[in-house]
Parts: C-alpha cells; sequence; structure tokens
C-alpha cells in the first residue's frame, strides 16, 4: 500500500468514526429530531479530527437522510416521519413556488394578498346568512349539542341525511356505513393508516391536488403519478402502474378533478374498476367538490357498490371551512376498525360541527346556496378564460363545473417564473408543477375562478409575462 | 423414513400450501383488510386437500396476525395498522370490561344509562349558558370567522392567551411556539407520528387513560408501563424501563393524573427529568385536567422549558367536548413540521371552535365556570367517597382534585364481575385493568364523581358485590 492511499484510508476511517458517533447519539436519543449538530469546529476538536473530516461525514450523512442540513445554520437532525417540504423532494424550488408555502400564504390572515391560486371560495360567496341564522337556532337549542362529545361514528340524523344524498347519486351508503370525521383530509389520513404500509405504492393523478403528495410522504408511500387525461387518467398509464408498482391505493376526484377540473367518462370509470379489481386495488373517491356539478356525472362508487371504492366527502369548499366536517362511506366490514382508529388518534367528529351543518343541510338554505353558486361559477369561470385569453393564457378544457380552470401559459414560459414575479405585486398564484410528481405542468397554472376577479391579477400577469418572454435567460436561469 | 412421518410431513406440505396460497392472495390484494376468507370446506375443495388441512393452515395464520378468527363467523383479514381492541390485546376479556366498549356505550345517546365510569363532566356540569352567549356573539361577528379556514398555526388571538396562561402556571411557550389542534388526543397523536417509529418504546403509566394503549397500537410503538404511585410513577421502576427498553417517549399526566388522581411531586418531577435527559426521551405532559386544580402543581414543562417536555392541553373536560379544540405547545425547532403534518393529515384547527373558546376565556365566563366546578367537583369526590365507603370501596387516594377517584374493591373481588353484573342495571363501570398494561388493577374501578350521584349505582354496586362475595366461583370462573 503506497502512502497516498494508506492516507485516504485513514481519512476515510475517521470520516466512518465521526458518522458513527452522530449515528449512535442519534439512536441514543442524545440528539433527537430538529435538533442541531455540534458545529463543524466544535465537534472536529471533540473528535480530534480535521474540520473537513467533520463537513465531508456530516454531508454523507445528510445524503442518507438521517440528518439535514439548512443553509446558513448548519446542520440538524431529521424528523421521521415529517413530511417534508416539496421543495425538498424535487428539484429545488424557491418559496414562490413551494405548494405547501403557497398554501400557507393563502391561509394567513392577508388581506393585502389576491389569491387566484388558493383552493377556496372567498369568504363572501358562502352561505353567512343561513350559517348565522343555524348558530342562533343551535344557541336556544338542546344543551347535550354544546357540551357533549358526539357518538362514537358521528351524529346519526347526519349520517341519515348524508345517506340519501349519496343514494340521489347513485351510491348506496347506509347510515352505519358512514363515518363523521373532521375534514375530508382526515378522512383520507385515516384509510391511509387503515389501508396502507410504509413503502406500498399509491397512484394519484398527475396533476393532483397538492396536498396528497404531503400526506402520503407522511405516510411514506410511494407515491406514483398517473397522466389526467380530460376523461379522467390515462386507463394505459394506469394499467402499466399496476403492473410495474402493484399499488394497493388510487386516490382521485372522479368528478370536477382539482386542478384540471376534468370528470371521469364512463368508459374510463368502468376499465379503472376493472383493473382496480384484477389488482386488488382499493380506489379513494375524493368527492369534495360533488356539490358544484350541474348535473352529477357517474361515480366509481356508484359503479362498485363501495366494494372496492371508498367514498370521501366534506363541506369545507361549498359551505363552510371553518365548521369542521367530512365523512366516509366505507364497506361494511371497515366500519369498526376504521371507527376504532378515529377514536384512538382523534375521537374527532365534532358534535357541534356535525349539528351546524345538518341544520344547514335539513332546513334548504344549503340547496338554494349551491343553486346560486353554480350559476355564479360558470359565469366566473367564462369572464376567468375571457380575461386570460389576450394573455395568451388558455384552458387545458373547459370543466363542466367548479371553482378551478388549468390553464397553459404561452409556450416556453415557466409558471415558476410568472408565480414568482406576480408575488412581488401580492398576486399568490398556483404553478402547475405544485401539483405535479412527474413536474411536467411547468407550463400550467391552476386559476380559481371566484377568486379571479381583481384587474390587478390580470395586469401583473400581463407583465410577469412581458418580462418572461423578453429575458428568459434571465428568469427561467439554469433550471 | 418411516410411513408415519413421511404421512405427517407431507400433512405439514400441505398445510404450508394452503398458508401459501393465502398469504399470496393477501399480497396481491386479492384479500383485502377485513375481508373474509374462504370457506373451510370451499377452500379444501379448491387445495384439493382435507377441510381439517384448511383449518390448521388458517389458526397458524392466525397465530401470526395474518388474519382474524371471529367466533361462528370464520375468518377475516387483519387490518394492518388498526389497533386491535383491547380485548384481542390482553387475556380474554368480555364487552363489559373492553374499555373501547365501555367507551363507545358511554358515547351513545342513552339516556337510561347511568354512567361512573365515563371519563367527562355531565352536560348539566358545564357552562352551557355562556357558550350560548358566544354563539350568539358569533352569529353577530364577522362573517369570515364563519366560513373561512382557519390560519396554520390556529387562531393568533388564542394563542396568545394560551401563552399568558401558561405562563401563570411557570410554563414560557410563546404564542408561535403553541399549535392548535382538533383535540388533545390529535396533539398526543400528531407528536408519535413525529417522534415515534414503530417498534419504538413508549413508557405509559401503569395504570394509565386507556386511549393511550390504543394510540400506541395504532402508532405500532412498544408500550410499556410503569407503575403509579400517590406522587407520580415509581422512579426507580422508571429507570428500569428506560435501561431495558430505551424508549424514545414517556407520555403522562403529571397532574390529577387519570385515573388516580396522583400528583406528581417536585422531587419525583426533578428525578424524572434527569432521567430523560439522561436517555434522550421526550416527555409529552398531557394535561387536560390543568384547569381543575386548587393549587396549580409543578409541571415537567415548567422545569424544563420545554426543552424535552411537550405540552398538550385541551377544553374538552372543562368548557365543551362538542367544541373541538386541543393545543400543543413545544420547542421552536419542531413548530414548522409539526405543523406541516398537521396540515398534511387533517388541516385542522376549525376557526369556529378557536374562536368559541376564545370567547369563553376571554369574557371571565370560563374563569367563574371553573370556580364554582372545583368546588363542586370536590364536595362530590366526599360525597362518592362517603357512598362507598359502607360498601368496602375506599380511595387509593383522596386526589387534590379533579373528576377521578380510583378506588379499590374488597379483598378477592374482581372488578370486571362487578361491572359485568351492574351492566345488566344499566350502570357502566370503568373496571381498574380497563387503564392497566400488566392488568393488575383487576381490584380497581375508577369513579367519575360528578356522574356518581344517582342512588341506584350504589343499590346496584351493593347487590354485585354481596353476589361476588358469595359465590367467588361462578364469578370468577377460571379467568
Amino acid at each position: 500500500m503506497d502512502q497516498q492511499s494508506a492516507k485516504r484510508e485513514s481519512g476515510g476511517k475517521r470520516i466512518e468514526g465521526v458518522m458513527a458517533e452522530i449515528r449512535s447519539r442519534i439512536a441514543a436519543r442524545g440528539l433527537v429530531p430538529g435538533s442541531r449538530l455540534p458545529s463543524v469546529r466544535a465537534f472536529a476538536k471533540t473528535m480530534q479530527v480535521s474540520p473537513s473530516t467533520v463537513v465531508e461525514a456530516y454531508e454523507r450523512l445528510a445524503g442518507e437522510g438521517l440528518i439535514r442540513s439548512r443553509p446558513g445554520s448548519g446542520f440538524y437532525v431529521s424528523s421521521p416521519l415529517a413530511p417534508l417540504t416539496l421543495s425538498e423532494i424535487g428539484p429545488k424550488l424557491d418559496r414562490a413556488i413551494d405548494p405547501l408555502w403557497v398554501y400557507r400564504q393563502s391561509l394567513e390572515d392577508a388581506p393585502e394578498l389576491l389569491k387566484p391560486g388558493c383552493g377556496w371560495l372567498p369568504a363572501s360567496w358562502m352561505p353567512q346568512v343561513a350559517i348565522r341564522k343555524a348558530l342562533r337556532a343551535i344557541s336556544r337549542g338542546e344543551g347535550r349539542v354544546l357540551v357533549d362529545y358526539g357518538t362514537p361514528l358521528g351524529l346519526p340524523q347526519l349520517r341519515q341525511l348524508l345517506s340519501r344524498r349519496m343514494g340521489e347519486r347513485g351510491i348506496a351508503a347506509a347510515p352505519d356505513h358512514i363515518i363523521l370525521t373532521e375534514s375530508g383530509t382526515q378522512a383520507i389520513d385515516l384509510l391511509c393508516r387503515f389501508l396502507i404500509e410504509p413503502g406500498d405504492g399509491v397512484l394519484v393523478d398527475d396533476p393532483c391536488y397538492f396536498n396528497f403528495h404531503a400526506l402520503l410522504r407522511a405516510h411514506r408511500a410511494n407515491a406514483i403519478g398517473v397522466p389526467m387525461t380530460p376523461s379522467g387518467p390515462d386507463i394505459e398509464a394506469f394499467e402499466r402502474a399496476i403492473d410495474e408498482h402493484r399499488p394497493r391505493l388510487y386516490i382521485t376526484n372522479s368528478s370536477i378533478h382539482n386542478p384540471t377540473g376534468a370528470t371521469c367518462s364512463p368508459v374510463v370509470a368502468h376499465r379503472l374498476l376493472k383493473l382496480a379489481e384484477r389488482a386488488g386495488l382499493t380506489i379513494i373517491e375524493d368527492d369534495i367538490f360533488a356539490d358544484l356539478e350541474h348535473e352529477p356525472a357517474p361515480r366509481l362508487a356508484a359503479f362498485d357498490g363501495l366494494e372496492r371504492v371508498v367514498h370521501i366527502g366534506s363541506f369545507s369548499k361549498t359551505l363552510s371551512a371553518s365548521v369542521r366536517c367530512g365523512f366516509i362511506a366505507a364497506r361494511a366490514d371497515w366500519i369498526e376498525p376504521l371507527t376504532d382508529l378515529k377514536m384512538a388518534t382523534s375521537i374527532g367528529g365534532g358534535r357541534l360541527s356535525s349539528e351546524l351543518i345538518l341544520l344547514l343541510l335539513k332546513d334548504g338554505s344549503y340547496r338554494k346556496h349551491l343553486d346560486a353558486l353554480r350559476v355564479r361559477l360558470s359565469r366566473a369561470m367564462d369572464e376567468t378564460a375571457a380575461r386570460l385569453a389576450p394573455l395568451g393564457i388558455t384552458p387545458w378544457i373547459r370543466p363542466q363545473a367548479g371553482m378551478f380552470v388549468w390553464c397553459k401559459l404561452p409556450d416556453g414560459i415557466d409558471a415558476a417564473d410568472i408565480a414568482q414575479a406576480c408575488l412581488a405585486d401580492n398576486v399568490v398564484l398556483a404553478p402547475g408543477n405544485a401539483f405535479s410528481l412527474s413536474q411536467t405542468a411547468r407550463g400550467f397554472l391552476r386559476f380559481n375562478v371566484a377568486q379571479s376577479d381583481d384587474p390587478r391579477i390580470f395586469r401583473s400577469l400581463e407583465r410577469a409575462l412581458k418580462n418572461a418572454a423578453r429575458s428568459p435567460g434571465l428568469l427561467t436561469g439554469n433550471r
């Protein structure tokens, strides 16, 4: 062995020694998730090695995912189960296009922001008068409603009503096969806990609601994207993904798909179900936009009879996001273990929220609100499209209903650049890649037509597009 | 090889063949969780083996936990992540003493039931007038409160107020280090997701709140019991458990412990924290009964400064279980990942609930309610003890405050028998072993003093005790 390779080898051993020490501190919980590692200089002294050895050891541990570097502030122990922000998963994105950051911004009370990229209706579009009336009714009502826990499955009268409403869409779900949850998201989370193990494959649409990515990461599932077409997921790609990955689960919106507005055609629905059956795949049909439809589209849960399909809903998008209430309709034999799981992990299903929703559904005010809302959304959809057209921004499809329109930017323009430029004008956009697992939607933006009536949005877009077209090198950089 | 051993071997191979076929069907999701396995007779025909071979194969698979038998209805595929009911974990218990079943019963709207075993106050003890008033105020208030999502951390004014209230107990938690959740249980669940991996050791008090067992099972953690003493956990047993199991987490109520009513002494608190530090252990201090204390006891989070201790609270037990609101106070660097995790899995933190709680805390009605409640509970505690004394049921300790008194039955009497007998009289009791991981609390019952004022409870207890004393063989059977 020559001197140099001997030196290299002992250098390698020193690096491994430093790595082993950090690993054992983490294993012994001397370093807990989120805690900062010793500084390079200090740890070099402790271990009696050179700073560059510590740097190399830390970088290798970061490569393994055991620790994370935060630029300018050192290294930290990774949290085992916390979902990473998308900027850490995919290519390096900046805040303006990190979907979780955009999401959080949209949720902050920041009246100066315009939010064509956000995922819900403006407060003024929601049935406030009816909610005020329902609150007053509850304030005069039975005392137990105000203070007691809900029943394990959730308010029986609301489950009865939900069962009837699903029946109208052809979904046969008895009240006892419905569980109330805090939200649609919590419903899907419960199902993931119940159905999948870390490492299991889960199909999602590409693009899809971006929180599915975060949710699946929290479950350490292996998310697999299936390209979306105007009539549902690309069925050949779906079949290939099944053969290749043997996924356990597919999560989708079969109607008024978020973000594309697509609706699954009967043919695609039928093929999907056949493939799901062959592969033993469970489908979560997240149907939180159902009530915005003009004509009910065919539902997977209706074709399937809740055999392989679990049906999810909530009222956050159509009634109130402040009053938390979602639901699961599932096969009979899953209800008991799902309820146990709900009780163990959240108790869940607030009684006050359920009673409020029940009142609003019962007295007809929700139905009236929906009738007006559909018309208003349809008009806003046309207006938004008309305002975007002169900018060269064109709808991928004209959705049948709903609040989203998925739009193609002029060729060569990167939505991330536009989002970044518009953010400087206090306009929060939703760039396509926030929804795309394969990061193939850089030419798209999702517009919420109910949040797109301010002319400043379009002026900001126009400026950003002009600048992007003028100096593409500057803005797109070497991404 | 003689003929008989050859036969045995081929019998063994046939059993393995059946097992392999079921395993592969489950792996391929032809059999999904909860689905019924083919009947013994039918599958014997399919596999061309004898029914006894199938029975043996099914029983072995059940032994492995892959499938479960339901008496009288065959075998079913196990759910990977659903917590089993305690009757499936521990020794065979019947429904009357399965804590999850008792819990569910208590939650059902069943006015005929008397519930000295339940875990919350009667509706009439809760501040209904104040809640009605707050509901009316909200019905007249800002529209966004009624319909919009909450901010990611949760209502800023409520977090400020919680920060001040914690400050009064010596816990320094800035508003930005507080996250609102749906409930105390959801808070602990989030922390478990963040901090532990399947198989990790988690210390709990023995006895402890029984839902901790279910929650930890849902996380597939290895729960380890530490015996409780009147001044907190047995510190030597705690140390031994640390050395033996290297746990990651300890979940406790350091004051007004559920079910025993014990309060951690300053000496024990100090030793606990020293041991936790040495072992790199995180402590979740679940403090949902804090507001019932007459004099604030020392809090682990106060000694520790939220370094290793996470502080949890909610208003379900003291204000309303219908208005869902819990919170986490944690170290600064955990707030962001915990918030990401909350958003990904539930969005969470309903705005309406938070605003209601804020109003009740702000206008002084909560404080007045608590003052009256403490006196009332203290009186009920004495009355319950006085009614139990003639039956030979004696408090383990006289708790400083709270709604629970942990009582020892006369020697030789099994609480499960008493619970079973009283259930026939529509009296739902909480037998000790429902709270005990080691199943060493068969001589105990937990009484909720606020739910124990009906004379029928004590008449039913008296009868059950007499019968148990008269014919112990009959009731305790061969358990």
